[in-house]
């Protein structure tokens, strides 16, 4: 019985992700068009095409356990992006727009990374290796993600906003 | 002006924070009440009074910086909070519960680490020393509580719901 809960469990946390993948996809481009730096366009660009990509790996997932591809409401994702929404239209006009777009970013990358860490942990208990190595790919594609972001911000983002 | 910016994007965001850590510390005795394992209850016990200590020391932030201590709504925290008591409540009565109780704290300790580390990297370029050292102490707290999370669950939590 409790060997089925975890299945469960993990079979739900892959939908709740497979939700916020395509919540992200969705916003990236709003995001992209806002930003004024042109590296920070760039940046949001390829991890717009990356997010294709990790739709794709979650589909493989999925195929991997036998179950159908489906997302389930995520209030998380949605209240995170509606937050970066938020700042955006409050530091639209300012010299700080583009610090809170990667602060905006960053919170989605480490709601993936906390995700994926956790399917990754789980799909090793349950023995899913495929779809483990899958998972395992795209936590390190979140992770430099995340440092690029931050690495951006340091070196160009935060000095010109200030 | 652009200095400025990011002065009150820096404001804007402690106060979002602020509104996070009050959030986490209602929810935290119902997240330990629900656990099963005696040791993610007493993890759990001794992030709260952390959490006690993290909200005094933001409001040590705000008076370095001559504000009044105030939380904005945060979406993203009320989300991700909500998302824990969903799973929570559809995993009650299986063996996998504790497994879903430390992914929410997992997930909440992401969107934690996430904002101090842009707080943080802000307050380094606003030159707010006394703000950055405290936003620091706060920040390796969070990352140590994530890590001990992920140990716990890998070492028993995990095996057990499996």
């Amino acid at each position: 019985m409790a060997g089925k809960d975890l299945n469960a469990l993990f079979l739900h946390q892959l939908k709740d992700t497979y939700f916020a993948e395509n919540a992200i996809l969705k916003a990236l481009p709003k995001m992209m068009e806002a930003a004024q730096s042109g590296d920070l366009k760039v940046a949001l660009g390829v991890h717009q095409k990356e997010t294709e990509e990790q739709v794709k790996r979650l589909d493989q997932v999925f195929k991997s356990l036998g179950e159908k591809a489906e997302g389930v409401e995520c209030k998380a994702i949605q209240g995170i992006i509606e937050e970066g929404r938020e700042v955006l239209d409050e530091f639209r006009d300012g010299g700080a727009l583009d610090a809170g777009l990667i602060a905006a970013a960053q919170a989605v990358e480490h709601y993936e990374i906390t995700r994926y860490g956790t399917l990754l942990a789980w799909a090793k208990q349950l023995g899913l290796s495929e779809a483990g190595a899958l998972i395992q790919e795209t936590l390190v594609e979140e992770e430099n993600t995340d440092q690029l972001l931050s690495e951006l911000a340091e070196d160009a983002i935060n000095p010109a906003a200030a």
